[in-house]
C-alpha cells in the first residue's frame, strides 16, 4: 500500500501536466489558470483517485482523466470562492479578482469547469462518470449557496437559521460532495458496481476536512491575529453553529451577533468574548468529539485500508489540540 | 418543413419543463433559477436543435435534453455577464447581482452549467456530445475573457488591441461557438457523421447575430436613449473595430478615445460624436455590407434549408436600416 506521500511523489508530475494538457491553447485562460494553480496546493483531490486506484491493484490513464478533472473542478470553485468572500491573497499571492478584476475571474473559475469536463471525456472513463461529477458540482454549489443564506439576517426572506443541521447540509455539500465523487470515480475506473460506501466514505471525509478547518482556525498556533479570522469574517463554522444550536439563549444569541456583526465593526475584544462563549457553550468540547468520533468512524470502515494514514493526515494541524 | 414559430409552439413547453426537471430539488437554486428564466427570452438555442432535428425527419428525446442543456449554459452566461457588466436589469426585472448579491449571481451561473452537463449525461443523447458542448463553453468563456481584454488600456500587458481580427476571434467564441455546438449537436443526435459542416453554419450564423445586435444599437428605432448605448459602455462592437482597423487615422484615434471613455463620464454629445466618426469612417456601410453578404452566404449553403426563415428572422430588427 503506497502512502499519499509515495503517491504524490508518483502522479504530482503527471497530473500538473494533464491539467496543463487540459488548458493548453486557451490564451489568456490558460495564462491565468497557470498563475493560480501556482499559487500551490496539494492537490488532494487530483491524488486521492489516483492513490486509491493504485492501492485497489489497477492504474492506466483512466485515473489520471478522473483526478485532473477533479482537481480542475476543485480550482474553479477556488477562484470563485477568492472573489465572493473578497480575499485579496491566496497563499501570500494576489488572488485572480484581485490581479485581472472580478470579470475575469469569473471567467476563469467557469473555464477551470469545461476544462474538466473535457478530461472526463476522454477515452477510458467509464460511462456515468461525467454524470457522478456533475451531480457532485451541483450540490457543492448548493452547498455554497446555503453558506451565503446562513449569513443573512433572518429578517432577509432568503436566510436560513445558522443550525447544525443547516451546517452539516451546507458541508455535505460544499465540501463533501466533491471527495465522495472522487471516491466513486475513482472505485469506478477499478470496475466496481456498487459504489455507494466510496461515495459515503469521501463525503464524511470531506466533512472531516471541513470541520478539521474550522477548528484549526479556533485553537491554530500561527500567531493570535489568525486565530478566530473565520468569527470576524461572520463564517458559520461547525462550533458556532452548534454552540448556536446548543447553548442556552444568552450564549447563542450573543455568539450570533458577534458573528454577524461586519468584519470591520468586529473588535479583537469581540473575538475573544466569541471564543469564551464557544468555550463556555459547549462547541468547542462538541467540535473535538466530533473530530474524535467521525475519524474513528471513518478508519473503522474497510475503504480506509487502501488509504492509510489520510484520516490521521487531515487531523494532523489540530492533532495537538485532541 | 417547420417554421420557427411552429416549432416553439410545439416544443417551448416540453423545453421549459425539461429545464426545471435538471433545476428540480435544489433548493433556493432552483427558485433563482427559475426567477431568472421568468424574465424572459426567445429560448432559440434551445429551440433550435428541436427544430432542425424535426426537419431533418427526426423526433425524439435526445434532441428535448440536448436543447435543454444549451438552453441552460446560455443562461448560466447570462447570469454571469450581467454581474460582469454591471447591469442591474434585465428585460425590465431586476438581475440575480442586483436582486441577491454578487456572490449568488456566481452561484447561480455556475449551477445552471452542471443542470445542463445533466442534461446532456441522459441515456439517448450521443457520445460525444458532452465533449462538444464543453469545448464550445470553453471557446465561449474565451471569447468573454477576450472581449475584456479588448476593453484594457494599451499600457495594461493583458490588453488586446480592439482591431476586427480580434473582434471576429471573440465574436466566434463568445457567440458562434454555442450555435455552432447546437447545429452540430442536432446533426449528432440525426446520426450525421461529418457534422463540421452544421459547426460552421452555426458559428457563422451565431456572428450574425451578434453583429445584427451590434448594428441594432446604432440604427435601432427604440428611442434615442438606446441608439449608442454600447458605444457609452465602451463595447468593441463590430462597426467599432471596422473603424479603428480601417478608417484614417484621425477618426479611429478619436473613436478609441471616446470608446474608451469611463461610462460616467461619456456625454450625449461624445456618443453623437461617435455615430458621426463611424459613418464617416465607412464603419456603419461596412457593418451593411457585412450582414448582407453573410446572410446571402448563409442562405446559399443547404443546411439553411432545413431551418426556414432563421437567417431573415435574425436580421428582422434591423431590416428597416439595410
Amino acid at each position: 500500500m503506497l502512502s499519499f506521500e509515495q503517491a504524490s511523489e508518483r502522479w504530482r508530475e503527471p497530473l500538473e501536466n494533464r491539467m496543463k494538457e487540459a488548458m493548453k491553447d486557451h490564451g489568456f485562460l490558460e495564462e491565468m489558470a497557470i498563475y493560480h494553480l501556482e499559487t500551490g496546493g496539494k492537490r488532494v483531490r487530483g491524488l486521492v483517485p489516483l492513490w486509491l486506484v493504485a492501492n485497489m491493484g489497477g492504474s492506466g490513464r483512466a485515473a489520471l482523466d478522473v483526478g485532473a478533472a477533479f482537481e480542475l473542478f476543485h480550482n474553479g470553485t477556488l477562484v470563485h470562492d477568492d472573489l465572493q468572500d473578497d480575499d485579496e491573497l491566496r497563499r501570500g499571492q494576489p488572488t485572480i479578482w484581485k490581479r485581472w478584476g472580478a470579470p475575469q475571474a469569473i471567467n476563469l473559475g467557469d473555464a477551470f469547469y469545461f476544462f474538466a469536463t473535457d478530461c472526463l471525456e476522454s477515452p477510458g472513463v467509464p460511462d456515468g462518470l461525467a454524470k457522478v461529477a456533475g451531480r457532485a458540482m451541483a450540490a457543492v454549489v448548493g452547498g455554497q449557496t446555503l453558506e451565503f443564506q446562513m449569513q443573512l439576517p433572518a429578517s432577509d426572506p432568503a436566510s436560513v437559521p445558522p443550525s447544525i443541521d443547516s451546517f452539516n447540509r451546507m458541508a455535505r455539500g460544499k465540501t463533501g460532495a466533491l471527495f465522495g465523487a472522487c471516491m466513486e470515480g475513482a472505485a469506478m475506473c477499478q470496475g466496481v458496481r456498487e459504489t455507494t460506501s466510496f461515495k459515503a466514505w469521501g463525503e464524511q471525509i470531506g466533512l472531516l476536512f471541513q470541520v478539521q478547518d474550522d477548528y484549526l482556525d479556533l485553537v491554530g498556533d500561527k500567531g493570535r491575529e489568525r486565530a478566530g479570522s473565520d468569527l470576524a469574517e461572520g463564517k458559520i463554522s461547525y462550533p458556532v453553529a452548534w454552540t448556536i444550536s446548543h447553548a442556552p439563549n444568552n450564549i447563542s444569541t450573543r455568539l450570533e451577533a458577534i458573528v454577524r456583526t461586519p468584519r470591520r465593526d468586529t473588535s479583537n475584544a469581540m473575538i475573544d468574548e466569541a471564543m469564551e462563549l464557544l468555550e463556555k457553550g459547549g462547541g468547542l468540547e462538541a467540535t473535538k468529539q466530533y473530530l474524535l468520533n467521525e475519524s474513528k468512524s471513518l478508519s473503522s470502515v474497510s475503504i480506509s485500508g487502501y488509504l492509510p494514514g489520510f484520516v490521521e493526515r487531515i487531523l494532523k494541524p489540530v492533532a495537538h489540540a485532541l
